[in-house]
């Protein structure tokens, strides 16, 4: 298996990053290739504007995802975003690996989103979710946070994590296609011991070891909708 | 009212721009005092990062939080971080005001919230919810998407709207205390015709100019749960 890790901490020697470690050992051990894509240290750019493009379909109005595909077309989107792209393409599994920030990833990881998951190949017109362009792909979210478990889940105070991070799960990962595994969880990583975190260690590597018999999480399907999107079970 | 309208869109003539620019004729007709924070123009820095903290507590390793409160404490944060936040802390509404990006507010946007929203004043400790740093104040998200509204919804494909914005309507505005009134949603813009644009702007002011009759949203009380936040209906 092909593994790209999408990793965004500010810290080098967080928590986090230790989890990164621990994927790439466990995974390269297992015999996978793995590639790490470590925006903080890369000074990745995660702002989408009109730089990212050198030839504009409409060089007096941006429209992002329009100017991504004449970019894929033509070949010349810029070179930080296409050498992300031939990564994201080349891996059977994605995992990002980021601490919750405000319950969603760190804009620097949002920006890796906005900029690398271009219209014209990861998705468009009709090809979303499991008609995505990244269909056949498995993608894994790992993430660290400073709250306990207790607090996460029906009728707690926040409810439960996976409707927190419904936009990258389900609005961004199965919408182009992934097949989304349930997320690795660390938590309350700042305030728990050594020997707590040697555990969510030695939890993910089992994890990971194991992750093809996972069963990813479910989505909409196209085939459950009418040609206008609308469901069909109640329209068709 | 005092409003602080923080505004993200890569193309200065966009829609986006013209919600912008129609809140502010509306507000300010009413008698109310505007400021604007178009982070693109400013070219607002996203990334949150140890560049922020000129006064370490920790130098050796970076929690962000824990800086942003000694930050805050001995007046050191970054000046454009410095000066949002103080626009924030004088506005009695806060508009965010941008296009949908992956279900979700661009990496742009999402840095303003990451770096702006400090822990110490924003919220801290048990100070979130309806306890949090911001109470009293009022928030309303503005978006524009390409999706066309059945989309959304109950059954819909992609679900409610306001199931997939939660991160930021319940995860960081209610979070932080603001009294968070329903999205106004711009469905379909890129391709609209420019009657039906209009007709957005004008439903837009209309809503303005009655935001104080808006309930908002219904989120979680701090009340409802005990010391170690479990809920109280089943473990009080």
């Amino acid at each position: 298996m092909k593994v790209l890790i999408v990793h965004a901490h500010p810290e080098p020697k967080s928590f986090t990053a230790a989890l990164r470690d621990q994927a790439v050992a466990t995974l390269e051990a297992q015999g996978h290739e793995v590639q790490v894509s470590d925006l903080y240290k890369m000074n990745w750019n995660p702002v989408a504007s009109d730089a990212d493009f050198s030839n504009r379909e409409n060089p007096e109005y941006l429209v992002y995802a329009l100017e991504q595909r004449l970019g894929v077309k033509s070949q010349s989107l810029a070179a930080d975003i296409q050498a992300e792209l031939d990564k994201l393409l080349w891996a059977d599994l994605l995992i990002l690996n980021f601490p919750i920030f405000w319950f969603s990833a760190p804009a620097m990881l949002k920006g890796w989103i906005d900029r690398v998951l271009v219209s014209g190949i990861c998705y468009g017109g009709k090809r979303f979710y499991d008609q995505g362009g990244l269909a056949g792909k498995k993608a894994l979210v790992t993430v660290t946070l400073g709250g306990r478990e207790h607090m996460f889940g029906e009728g707690a105070i926040h409810g439960p994590l996976e409707d927190m991070l419904r936009p990258i799960l389900r609005g961004t990962l199965a919408y182009v296609g992934f097949d989304v595994l349930e997320p690795f969880v660390a938590w309350h990583v700042p305030y728990i011991s050594e020997e707590a975190r040697q555990q969510f260690l030695v939890d993910y590597s089992q994890r990971l070891q194991h992750l093809s018999d996972d069963q990813p999480l479910v989505f909409p399907k196209l085939a459950q909708f009418d040609d206008k999107l609308y469901p069909l079970t109640t329209n068709g």
